[in-house]
């Protein structure tokens, strides 16, 4: 695994972070991808919605429950979006904005400021139309991830 | 990065694969998590559907470009789900039959026997509802994921 490029956001380390894109509806930032990928992205500007897969670079912890905010049950790791995974890949659906050269602007962020980028994808609609879909846990939260005590 | 478990399924490496979830609708298998793991499986049987990110360990190709089946236009890699791409790491939303012990059985897979699995998050819906959902290329091809001549 490489970087592939960098996500650049108005979020500092240690600022307040929107958690999921619900909550950094609109924010705006870019990803400067490496030149030697450029040639990858024809195309992509055709999509509305794009999946970055990341490197949560700032989180070595690794637990397997953690209790959400507003939240005060340990849910397990893998039924929750908490950064302190076995692998740190974090996941945001995003917007595209455009694609110039080697940049690509994207809005709805919920990324730090120079995070490593792994992989970009584009968002197809892969749910059965006819399924119906459970959230668990977080179903009574109003489909708004939230932060983590611990 | 390391393997957190292993994804079993009627795919043998050379069999005819389906080319994502919507093709391999109710095809089933399981994933057999690393015990260390389990406890991070709590609460995850609520959720209807989970993403898997997995190791495409099978393919060591990385191209920038890649022609679909059914299209003879090449499509920048980010473009698309081609799986030669920089970092190897694929990506599937399958519905969650149920959780028992260090086993998670699902269905809808398109993931090949023995796939190096790195993470579980559970699906959530984060495209907002009046958001318009623009597909590019690959709308014409009715939702249906395709595989790559090259």
């Amino acid at each position: 695994m490489k970087p592939i490029g960098t996500i650049h956001s108005p979020f500092k380390y240690g600022d307040a972070m929107p958690v999921q894109s619900i909550e950094g509806r609109d924010i705006e930032g870019y990803i400067k991808l490496l030149p030697e990928y450029v040639d990858g992205l024809k195309d992509l500007d055709g999509f509305s919605h794009i999946i970055l897969l990341f490197h949560i670079h700032l989180n070595k912890k690794v637990k397997m429950q953690t209790r959400p905010f507003m939240d005060n049950i340990y849910r397990g790791i893998f039924a929750t979006r908490s950064p302190s995974r076995p692998n740190h890949i974090g996941m945001s659906v995003v917007r595209l904005n455009r694609v110039e050269g080697n940049r690509i602007y994207i809005k709805d962020l919920d990324i730090v400021d120079g995070t490593p980028l792994l992989d970009i994808k584009p968002y197809l609609k892969v749910i059965d139309e006819g399924d119906k879909v459970k959230l668990g846990w977080f179903e009574k939260h109003n489909k708004r991830e939230m932060g983590w005590h611990d």
